[in-house]
């Protein structure tokens, strides 16, 4: 954990939609070795494991799985990208895009927009935000536009140690 | 890879709207181990990391990572849960939802339903299926419900052997 998720922790009541997080650590590096990796306990496909047979699919070399950098995502997420005082949760996601593929080396980083901000009825310890999360490469281009829907604490909640 | 992918390979002229897909081999075991491991690497939060400290959160108890399942559920998929000419390539996603947590030793299969089978106008060798795999655990209750839109080679493809 970062000294920014434990100096900097939001509830629903600071969101607001417009507001943008960024993560401001070490990006990711998604490096050819932990692409096969994660690929061949995931994702075991031709354009996932090897820079040879990559060549000739789809992809035209090797690229992550779209799930290798959902999963890099929420961590960069969780290690400060987005600092929510219960954590990320997500309830649910709508929309995940992958405009380009991950190559090897590529080191991401990520950008959250809060949409909308909805404190829930029946739970008044909490509420949704909705949140666009864009991951980027090194040259700054999305390689994954994600809305997920969040479960956020509320000032007044019990689960939450201030 | 199973026999099952290499004896039934799906293009895009094979699917239609209602036809359904089941994994058929060995469920996927979300033991507490690997729940941990997924987590330590990638979305380290506590609901996903100790039984203990889980019994206090939001999850209250050791719960997998929703990556973590969507991660176990593209394994199935590849390995013939969905048996695809080309492979497993989502364009985009368009809703994941998680409607009750995985716990440890829970055992996970899927089963796909075709939505919705489009050509592509500008590119003949391949078109969009829309799908929604439901990744379901040992008491048959889903987990994960998730709709993709898929990239499919259509029969005339020069990228597919035969």
């Amino acid at each position: 954990m970062t000294t920014q998720t434990l100096t900097r922790k939001l509830y629903l009541d600071d969101l607001q939609p417009g507001q943008i997080y960024r993560s401001e650590g070490e990006p990711v590096t998604m490096d050819s070795e932990s692409i096969k990796a994660f690929a061949r306990q995931f994702d075991p496909q031709p354009f996932h494991l090897d820079e040879g047979t990559a060549a000739n699919t789809f992809f035209k070399g090797l690229a992550a799985s779209g799930w290798h950098t959902a999963a890099a995502t929420m961590r960069l997420l969780v290690e400060g990208g987005l600092p929510l005082a219960g954590g990320i949760i997500g309830a649910s996601v709508e929309e995940v895009r992958w405009p380009r593929p991950v190559r090897p080396d590529d080191r991401l980083r990520v950008e959250s927009e809060v949409l909308e901000v909805r404190p829930s009825r029946s739970r008044p310890e909490q509420g949704i935000a909705r949140v666009r999360t864009t991951t980027l490469n090194q040259n700054d281009e999305p390689v994954q536009i994600m809305t997920s829907h969040l479960v956020v604490q509320r000032k007044l909640s019990p689960l939450i140690q201030k």
